[in-house]
């Protein structure tokens, strides 16, 4: 038989090597592309791969933009009974692949960090587009990692400091407390998500929760609120009545919304038809309308799309090289 | 914010360490029992991942099987011209995860290697449960790696050791016939896959052909055909005629088939019915009738089901624990 030719070796990126060059890289400007691309159709994004396991969840995210080097492969999971064993809930790499020839050129083992820190810089994205000019206190739904991250990522897109944190356990909201106080917040804590909505105009929601923790009830005008943790059919963590009350609804992706977060719930119980949805990228483009008053009720559904994955790892790979 | 607990570090396991260790495997009643275990609905396999690039194509299966210790996320890329770069067509890796956690355990870097086995075994146990009891000649069309692979895994479930190949250029079969008679074989050439019918009633397809090369008018009665190349909707090896003229046709998965391979092609126009179809892991369990006669014209479908990534991925760390 003919010696086989062998493949260069993949480069193996560790999480420490990817936590040293993320300070470096602008990443709003990165992702914003990114979206822009995908709302254009530049971009090729399979339907989101998926597990669904008792203890968790595990998405394969894929995809690349047309005329790009890579092709990106994306893994990351959620298994929330995982601190009984000492361990992060998320986890998760991402293998970049050559457009010209299928190799794998890198493998980023960033233990799901690649993916929290695109979703909240997504986050930021959606603040920067469609809060209202006075944020007078952000409210954050969750206590936890991605929660932590969303609030320190909005810094760079809003000038306001206060903050109302709504968590499951006392120890859990003083912790977060502590931590984004060290980042320059004033933290306010509750362990009622009620309370969120009435004091906040700019709410982020970052939580597993498969059960509505704002209602429309407690609706301020001129608010937006973004929603970060619904990824998968089951989970929600918006009532779909907001969304009926919403004057603009954003989708990351409007197909892949169609079927799961908030917007899916939404269409399945017809609480609100597609022709209400704009995607994000139309949005940074300009070619879709997004807030446009500020008493506008906005909401973005972020369920996370490869073109977030493909544009930060190719940005950590050209980082590093 | 409180630590991180860090992840243990995916174990990463070269090439060369997987070459070493899959001659110590049986590997046939390993994949054996994924099949069987898949059509028993022991195995949750959801539809391929897919990316088509016009130089080549991506696929990614995973599944698990429930119970079991892993799942199994594996990569496989053909592009067909990578010879002009002096690289080989195939590529891929294979990620094992832990259930319980979703930890990445493992990453198998074996650049398509374990897909090329994994693929061949199914091919030898197509033939050990379809094959007529006297096979006078076996039939390659192809003679790539994978047309290699097809004929040495024969060995171990078929007497014969005569085979006939049919390749593209000269050259090509001439380097296929040297290493195969090296290996034992008895190596005939032709450069007309019309030639292979006739003269053989055990022939294994495997090209990534998007038309027929074998037509149902060169078929003899006894006939065993495998199809191992068509993996994409819009590959094809087969005359659906040749379908249509079967006796018992097999699918690694009826359910992948429908979307893929040369079933697919044949339902689609129509020349076959779904009842037609039985699953290999039921005829090798003995809950579907396989071949019945030694006339029976029978025809195999390999697109390649992710059980068989799961079952040789994990025989493979098991055997390097």
């Amino acid at each position: 038989m003919q010696p086989p030719t062998e493949a260069t070796p993949p480069k193996l990126i560790a999480l420490e090597q990817i936590r040293a060059v993320l300070p470096s890289l602008d990443l709003i400007p990165i992702i914003e592309t990114g979206f822009v691309e995908y709302s254009a159709g530049k971009a090729v994004i399979p339907p989101v791969g998926e597990l669904l396991f008792d203890r968790g969840d595990v998405h394969i995210k894929y995809g690349y933009i047309k005329g790009g080097e890579y092709y990106v492969i994306k893994i990351a999971s959620g298994f929330y009974g995982n601190a009984a064993f000492g361990l992060p809930s998320g986890n998760g790499l991402m293998l970049l692949f050559r457009q010209k020839t299928g190799e794998l050129a890198s493998i980023l083992l960033d233990q799901g960090h690649l993916t929290d820190v695109r979703t909240a810089v997504a986050g930021a994205i959606a603040a920067k587009h469609l809060a209202p000019k006075n944020v007078e206190r952000i409210g954050i739904v969750g206590a936890g990692t991605q929660a932590r991250l969303q609030l320190r990522h909005l810094r760079t897109v809003v000038a306001c400091r206060d903050a109302l944190v709504a968590g499951l356990t006392e120890d859990e909201v003083v912790r977060y407390k502590q931590d984004l106080e060290h980042d320059g917040f004033r933290v306010a804590t509750t362990l009622d998500p009620s309370e969120i909505l009435p004091a906040c105009n700019l709410v982020v929601t970052a939580t597993p929760s498969t059960q509505p923790l704002l209602h429309a009830g407690e609706l301020r005008p001129g608010a937006h609120i973004t929603a970060v943790g619904s990824d998968t059919p089951f989970k929600q963590e918006l009532d779909v009545e907001i969304l009926a009350r919403a004057d603009v609804i954003v989708a990351d992706s409007i197909a892949q919304c169609r079927d799961r977060g908030e917007i899916h719930k939404a269409l399945d119980t017809k609480a609100i038809t597609p022709d209400k949805l704009v995607e994000l990228g139309d949005v940074i483009a300009g070619r879709a309308p997004g807030r446009r008053s500020e008493s506008d009720i906005t909401v973005a559904d972020l369920t996370g799309v490869a073109v977030q994955d493909i544009q930060i790892a190719t940005a950590i790979v050209r980082g590093l090289a």
